[in-house]
């Protein structure tokens, strides 16, 4: 069934490494006559749009982006919207479908989401298994969201034992807020719980620190807007050079008694 | 570079379409000698690993897997090991690290865990932005975590006005949980908060129902174990037929007043 003329896809093209895209992607790309998407995601997929006509835009322009990735499908689709990442999770879905909440007429679109892999599942990949048990994300940029509801997600999933994931935990404007936050969770958690920081994940650049709370300061002095930060919870444990976050199998199956 | 012998692919397959899985995890398959999982997920690739050695087991067996996959892939590998969605979000990751903390001798196996795209982004993807703030994911089975953290858990991600994502509502020997669930946020957000399951997400069963918390029996009467529920936060919205959570970009551009 070819795609229909009015198409907008909006497409996660997860970590940045070339085959840890979905096959949809892929072929959504292909079909694309036009992609937009902030320039440092479109650099990580630039082997699979060449020659096609893109739109490339600076990281504080997603409204204006998504509405014009709404204004071409309409006009002279398909059109691709690229996220990093999952479009769900801190991406492009969130200004497309505000745009189209806040709209006086009707845009004759047909929207079409690819989820991708989320920075998350990509960086967990990378230390073993940090997320096995409930997690709360959390994105630590305030620009959208006020600080003090940020702070008080942090104190809440603390208290809950969840597993920490913080998103944007800092950028080149904006370095305070992961200082705060890791305060927040070391007066609740004892130092030794697992933190970890993945940079730039999968790709060539990455980098992963693997250590406990009572190093926090080296973790701040590394993160920027590339990096994911994990925080265990009361179960999570450093073993050799992997992040464990029990599940509980351990436990039910009593495998410190088994042979293996 | 040719993939050591002793490698042991922990493989996110996604939601189970054929095209949502990375080339990254298609590519692993094809090297496996073996592969193993939950038949449930092996039925979902069968187009990809036909003519292949396939170990498939059951629900609950999941240790005996890991334990297996390690074995088999410290002998003769590369051997695959299966995950629907992601493998760190309950997913295979688990029970191999839980297996690994145990153990008494090392085992001779090299990890590569390829990230898949969640329960959560592929729901989120057929329902408009309903992850666009910070979200808990939260997995009501009680087989390996007490219920009373679970629901503790339930509370304080309400309290702290996160979206709520349930994994595994609902089995056919565990229908209490998501009653509870579902009971203790409606105590705590009115009944116009959206309320969405995704069964069988991007599958040819695919059933989406979109709704509020006042109905929320429609949903009970309906979960099961390949559903996924997502409840809005208090600034969540249904609109025509999508279920949107603002980022924020709505009120900060103020683009109730613009022209499109």
């Amino acid at each position: 069934m070819p795609t229909p003329k009015n198409t907008l896809f909006i497409i996660g093209i997860g970590p940045g490494k070339d085959d840890l895209l979905t096959i949809a992607a892929k072929e959504a790309l292909a079909q694309a006559k036009v992609i937009l998407g902030y320039r440092t995601y479109l650099a990580q997929i630039a082997h699979l749009i060449r020659g096609k006509e893109v739109r490339a835009t600076s990281m504080m322009e997603e409204v204006k982006r998504a509405q014009e990735a709404l204004a071409l499908a309409e006009k002279n689709g398909p059109v691709a919207l690229v996220s990093g990442g999952d479009p769900a999770i801190y991406g492009m879905s969130a200004p497309v479908f505000e745009v189209l909440a806040a709209r006086r007429r009707p845009y004759h679109v047909r929207i079409e989401i690819i989820p991708g892999v989320t920075a998350a599942c990509a960086a967990a990949a990378r230390l073993g298994a940090p997320l096995s048990n409930d997690c709360a994300l959390i994105s630590l940029s305030d620009r959208l969201t006020p600080w003090e509801q940020i702070t008080r997600r942090i104190r809440l999933a603390t208290e809950g034992d969840f597993v920490l994931v913080f998103y944007n935990p800092k950028s080149k404007r904006r370095k305070n807020q992961l200082k705060e936050a890791l305060e927040i969770v070391a007066h609740r958690r004892p130092p030794d719980t697992p933190l970890a920081l993945v940079k730039g994940a999968w790709r060539e650049e990455e980098k992963i620190v693997l250590t406990t709370l009572a190093e926090k300061e080296r973790i701040l002095a590394l993160a920027d807007m590339s990096s994911l930060i994990i925080i265990g919870n009361s179960q999570s444990k450093l073993i050799d050079d992997f992040f464990l976050t029990p599940r509980g199998y351990g436990e039910k199956y009593r495998l410190t008694d088994e042979k293996a």
